[in-house]
């Protein structure tokens, strides 16, 4: 099977655009506006919407549409968008990434299955089924931590010898396989393109061969990723680790809220300090999220003070 | 919170209906009101729609809405019955169980949410807010294999104990936190029922204090199941043991498949002896999962008649 | 290969036995004694010297030796002895099992390598080396929450077709898996005898067919696992299950603990119940291993009396 | 507690040396010894002896010791040497560690307990006990695959606060954790020396901040390891990165066995292209590894010759 799509070319920092709620629990769209113009007056080379970091697994089908609209609406074509399309299966990942098509979605991005028990010969089954049914390229999601399946490298080159796949992104934490994936795909002529979701070690990453990345984390501090982005572009990697040693100082404060859940810990910090930098209107998180109480919203907008994160000047 | 419903017993056997398959690979509801037919007239207390081994997790919304409503029809009324809503998280089982409750549910069951990272008090508060907004009682189903959760006692009892949930459908592989959970719920009052996946040891989890079980193969073999059940209830725990045993011999035409994932061996071996036994049709499973081979059918077929599971008479 | 050793056999209770310590951290021999005369007392029908529960991984080679002789010249004949070489590999196993061969033991227990990263055919070269090294009968621990790998029933099996090993204790926590092996072995001509770990749900594996027990609170009430058991074995399974649930019941005692390590809350929780019964005169652990403080102790000495574990009659 | 020792430095490439068994499993000293001669000649900072590539586990005392003591000998002084006290718990550790600090190491290196189930805090306590009792500086090795207990960054710097451990080999695969390591031992004025054993990304170690590297693959090809960790010391990332992908083609021999267990095919494979380049008499390893089959053994070597890994010239 070939696919006859070309994916745009996502080669800088690609941020996961956080998902900003109202008070009464409502997506926010103005807010998320004003973040998705943010990332691009910051530099970002395009833009990935309905990730882990958007909270897209809390969104109904309705929101997820509704979000991905604005902001394709506020991206106004300036970089190309990719959208997660996070479901059980293939069959309900169809359903759904048709819709993030038609509401814009340059490229789609997508899992192994959920809940089920499968074979890489089966997840390699849902990704042609997968693609085979939408009109748009189909990147891959490897994130273990959530979905309890690693994708091997066998499967990806396959995948991509066939026009499956057109990316990879990256969050296995297993720097020894994205090495090995690097050097398997370059010598396959390079037909994936890799982003890698490691937000802490992007030099590294970038020295070992990736294409660019996904930083939750530049919805904080978007200027921080990019000037790390061109420094490891130019061969510069004393610059690029000096500013990944920067942005981990100031990552610090994902770390500051004690006893939370994951999702809470990790997208509730960046929510503080996006408040605290007047990106967003509101720091709640999805409903069933425990939100962080005062104390722990005190030490993360101390750390982000203290790492120089401080309110970013109006934008026009 | 209390919520005001009332949930049907669940006390005996209560299989979770396969979702045969035509081989163009939509669902087959002809076979499919011939199984709850055949499981009704085997003497089962209840029917487990949309489960795991109904394939749940690989059909559509529209998929799931039309399996419950010919479950719902064949019943006719004649047991109770228990929906699945498995999906990412509680906005989106919502959605799904209000369908599945409009549809004729007479309860429904969910699990702790899929790709997200929570803690223990976020799982309450999903349970929670899903109990609050659909119009049936809610059931817990906890199946880490799957979920990559475990529901602590100290959680279910809590939601026990404000009505959140009703019953809970073990499938843990925790027989020690099963035997506790069964003392907590008995001295806080049995608020809830307690349901068993386990179908390889029921005797034991009956004389552990289980109300009932949900036996996938009773696809298969329904009457040993509710021979096994009655031999319990009436304190006759060499019956039950003989039952199992007779169950298991028979069970192992489940590993006869070597070489597939979890959900192709385990549904596949099912319907094959399904097919065999006259009671479906056909014997593909969901579209992604890789069919069992010629020599794996064959061997499946071969333990299925050396351990007497022959053709069933045909059905009026 | 064949060995020519038989096993004593190991039908009824067999309790691990703990090491008491003497406040400066050497091994309390005259408590120890004690415990040896308690349980032979109790009716037990073997005794596991060296086990988890004695605390083994923790004492050193010279002290191993020094207990199981303490052990053997307490027992002075009256039951077998089973001992545990707990070490890394094959080679180190066999230096130690000599020597607890030539202290008294009747037969030798280990497990799977430790550190090391083996197949299942590994595993299988492991017991056979030991094996061929040692003048006893062998057996095999399961432990996968120790030893992090899980033995298969197709190599348990295979051990003991060829009379490398006489039986297993089973700590596997997998209940299913034990009921394939319990039929297994039976067809098998009942190479194996087969003992399991589970303390908490014995009346249940009795049930599915094992041959015996090793609860590690039968340190604590010996009574009560011995009228559990010959309940069971003459076929009162409600007689069983009733002191199920009251063996249970004080068994909550090891749960009171909160925020300790594995070791230390079940092993503490023993030591403080046996110390609150008369049965050893120190409560305390190996010496890297967390003491409970007063309010820990004080609740696992309160459930003690509330579940009627008064202070034993003194002993002749 | 403070400990008075002072640590060699291990700056730059520490490789765990292998150790070669004759036809006949016994340590093949002769060849142990040209192997150091080979290593020093090759550049390398240090010696890490008794690790894992060491195949310390299947080593008896004896062995060990010996092995230590032939490493010692044909060092002759030239660099510092590590020695691996691998056993399960601080009182075996320690009898182990006094050995080989008589043999001569210059330092001690040991894991978290093995089989026990321990909390950080009680790690904590284990690490000290063992460094009260020895006569030599000690360092932590974290490798959660084979010990299943990740060391966290909080104990690993109160270890270090107090002089307790004086630098850790990171082989966790957690580059995250890694650079926060990293980053708090420079904020507490670099009390650790920090090694990594990820062979296959040195380079971003070396950027991230590792001192030094302990690469099995030095075995067989420590001029490529020398080169790399030197272009990294001068700065010259891009040239560390090419002397790493070049590594990295060569090390595809250590994947090439298929379906065996992760001890045979690394060591096995090493041992086979150290064989090939007359580094070693003979490639067996320890008795239970099974060991590799003839295609398995000539694609090793197939790959070993066109990746440019010839035999060397006859060393004097």
């Amino acid at each position: 099977m070939t696919q006859s799509h070309t994916s745009p070319r996502f080669t800088g920092v690609v941020p996961p655009v956080v998902t900003p709620f109202t008070p009464e629990g409502e997506v926010d769209h103005e807010s998320l506006a004003g973040v998705v113009e943010m990332l691009i007056t910051g530099g970002v080379a395009g833009l990935f919407a309905l990730g882990s970091t958007g909270e897209t697994a809390y969104l109904t089908e309705a929101q997820r549409v509704a979000v991905l609209e604005t902001i394709v609406r506020a991206n106004a074509g300036r970089v190309p968008v990719i959208a997660g399309a996070i479901e059980l299966t293939a069959p309900r990942i169809i359903e759904t990434a048709q819709k993030l098509v038609a509401a814009g979605a340059d490229a789609i991005v997508t899992t192994a299955p959920l809940y089920t028990l499968n074979s890489q010969a089966e997840i390699g089954r849902h990704f042609r089924l997968i693609a085979a049914a939408i009109d748009a390229p189909l990147w891959a999601y490897d994130v273990p931590v959530r979905v309890h399946t690693k994708l091997s490298i066998e499967l990806l080159l396959d995948l991509a010898a066939d026009g499956v796949i057109h990316g990879l992104k990256d969050s296995s934490g297993d720097d020894v396989a994205f090495r090995r994936l690097v050097a398997a795909n370059r010598a396959a002529g390079s037909p994936l393109q890799l982003l890698t979701g490691h937000e802490l070690v992007v030099d590294a990453m970038l020295l070992a061969g990736a294409d660019g990345v996904v930083p939750g984390f530049a919805n904080v501090d978007v200027e921080g990723y990019v000037r790390l982005f061109e420094a490891a572009a130019r061969g510069d990697f004393d610059a690029a680790r000096d500013a990944q040693e920067r942005l981990n100082e100031r990552f610090e404060l994902v770390f500051a809220p004690r006893g939370y859940s994951g999702d809470a810990m990790g997208v509730g910090a960046f929510k503080v300090a996006m408040q605290a930098r007047g990106f967003i209107a509101h720091a709640g998180m999805a409903v069933t999220v425990e939100p962080l109480a005062a104390d722990a919203i005190a030490e993360v907008r101390a750390i982000a003070e203290r790492t120089g994160l401080a309110a970013a000047p109006a934008r026009a």
